[in-house]
């Protein structure tokens, strides 16, 4: 902590550690097979905290991310992403290193892939009430041709993959659990309609993973988010704040005592412009102090309320503007870890080691 | 073009250095001086298009931005954010290189710049309504105890400099003029008040520097986002669409014919998550095609509705749809430049040269 003079991103190995273990645990006991998305951490270093817990499967997001990982010692891998045909040269680049499990949506992409090297597992993806990307999840015509072209094809049908994003919208388990029970029924109508080629039903997003502990007709769980959590997933009711293992330390660099603000050295090229919209207006992260030892407490009623490049602009009190001058350092919990992640590239854990990450 | 698998960010040179031209144009109309802000390219490659107009002193957002540009041979910079004490140390190294304009607005930490090297010169800051940082035009008792520090100090002061980011949320020219007249009147009234100090006024928003072309009373205009524009500046109407000159190309991945929706390769990692409450709800960026010239034509409602880590969701109509097809590229006008241009690395000219950037 003395040693930091920029917006630095401190990841909390043993809350990390302890995240990945509970979700572990949790497909154990399901008897699932867990699959974790590394795209919120993006760093082989992380993969390793992972590999510890037994995890030998992965999923990604993007070709670049398979190639990254797929250099570093992991050769089961799914793309959790609609295929790009144009990166069919770095695919088989990639397939040197690992066997491939890809997300097919139509038939005209089933049939370019017929220029992949070698054969890979392809999942049907599955829109369940996201509509982001995926087969609507009763568009039986349309998914069983679909699976003829797989069938048709050099590769081979692995089964059927959804992320339920739309989990997001939830607040509380029992919203979350509402989401769930739907996903289930869908996934269970759509298992039982394809049963002879016996499918494996995957799911990923971390509110589910981390509110449900029943996972029944699911075989495997690919959440990616859950390993540092943020404020949003509080929010939803996914974890609580001790559990969120991804901290922002930014530079105090003006005070505003008019207005109660502190103005952190800290904008949207670290955080991310990714916002909450709260009763108190929009919030781009609660803050708080972090101990010597990595321990954070909030600060009651504190949060960024606005950010340009590099500002960031914190709404207080004067108790809080009274107890703090230029120059301290304050923790700002992000509204969404992957993001922030995403945007930085000085992230050290809470012991002072360095973490890296891909580059692309 | 042909080359693209995946979200590449291409620079038009030929409209960037236009946009450059016209602005340095405008600066020496007026006989003020052009001091442009480099946040937005953040690059080495683009600062020598200003160069060849005629730029010698530049402006940056942060201590390592003014170390990068100072060791790529630029020796006039000011640092626009209020003073990080904490790099201390870097300010020093990068006094080695460059002679440094700061900006502050406390009388403690112009105490605390005894520490630097070299002499630098002191903007005391100015909030003229955008309510970010600096301080209020009209609290002459605090401006002249700042005042009072500088002169006591080792540093000497220079002006007063704003940044009326206010001017962000005008729509029009009339909107716009209005901001400029009401802040061009402030800083009129705070010149006066120090007349006998010959303070140099400096401003920066784009869209007031754009839009006016009468700068009275200024002495430095510091724009930076111009050099690229993009959509806001389009709302704002500091530029024409086809002065815009950064745009992201993503591959299509998917397509919805049910929703008339496209899934680009192209998210929140690549565009940044800024976005435009607009009629039709938020926007993440127009979308278009491209030509082998790099000349962009717009799609008519189509854009960007949503993004998530890597996917784009496009809302279009099934003409376009029906003319495109997966594994096609489309281009995206992005929201804010500045935002996008930090999140990729990959950025080229429409010529095809890479463009590099400070890594920090």
């Amino acid at each position: 902590m003395n040693s930091i003079s920029q917006p630095t991103l401190i990841i909390n190995e043993s809350i990390a550690r302890r995240n990945i273990k509970a979700m572990a645990e949790k497909a154990r006991k399901n008897k699932i097979s867990f699959e974790p998305h590394f795209k919120t951490h993006q760093s082989k270093e992380v993969g390793e905290w992972f590999r510890e817990e037994g995890v030998d499967s992965i999923t990604v997001s993007s070709v670049s991310m398979a190639l990254y990982f797929s250099t570093n010692g992991w050769n089961k891998i799914t793309i959790a992403f609609p295929v790009n045909i144009l990166e069919i040269n770095k695919l088989n680049t990639v397939l040197k290193h690992a066997a491939l499990t890809l997300l097919i949506q139509d038939v005209e992409t089933v049939a370019k892939l017929s220029v992949l090297n070698k054969k890979v597992k392809l999942f049907i993806e599955i829109d369940a009430g996201y509509h982001r990307s995926g087969v609507e999840y009763n568009s039986l015509v349309e998914i069983k041709s679909i699976f003829n072209s797989i069938k048709d094809s050099k590769h081979s049908f692995k089964g059927f993959y959804c992320h339920a994003g739309n989990s997001y919208s939830a607040r509380g388990h029992l919203e979350v659990r509402k989401i769930y029970k739907d996903l289930e029924a869908k996934m269970s109508t759509l298992k039982n309609e394809f049963v002879e080629m016996k499918p494996h039903i995957a799911i990923g997003d971390t509110p589910t993973c981390s509110v449900i502990n029943d996972f029944k007709g699911i075989d495997s769980i690919h959440p990616g988010n859950f390993v540092y959590y943020d404020y949003t997933q509080v929010q939803i009711g996914s974890c609580q704040l001790h559990q969120v293992a991804a901290y922002l330390v930014c530079p105090i660099v003006a005070k505003n005592k008019e207005r109660n603000e502190l103005i952190i050295y800290g904008g949207g090229v670290h955080l991310s412009k990714e916002a909450l919209d709260t009763q108190e207006g929009l919030c781009y992260g609660p803050i708080g102090r972090m101990s010597e030892k990595g321990i954070f407490t909030s600060y009651s009623n504190s949060f960024v309320k606005s950010i340009s490049q590099e500002h960031g602009i914190i709404s207080s009190n004067s108790e809080i503007l009274s107890s703090i001058k230029v120059g301290d350092l304050i923790t700002v919990i992000p509204i969404h870890s992957c993001m922030t992640v995403d945007c930085m590239s000085r992230i050290y854990t809470e012991r002072g080691s360095m973490i890296t990450k891909m580059i692309i």
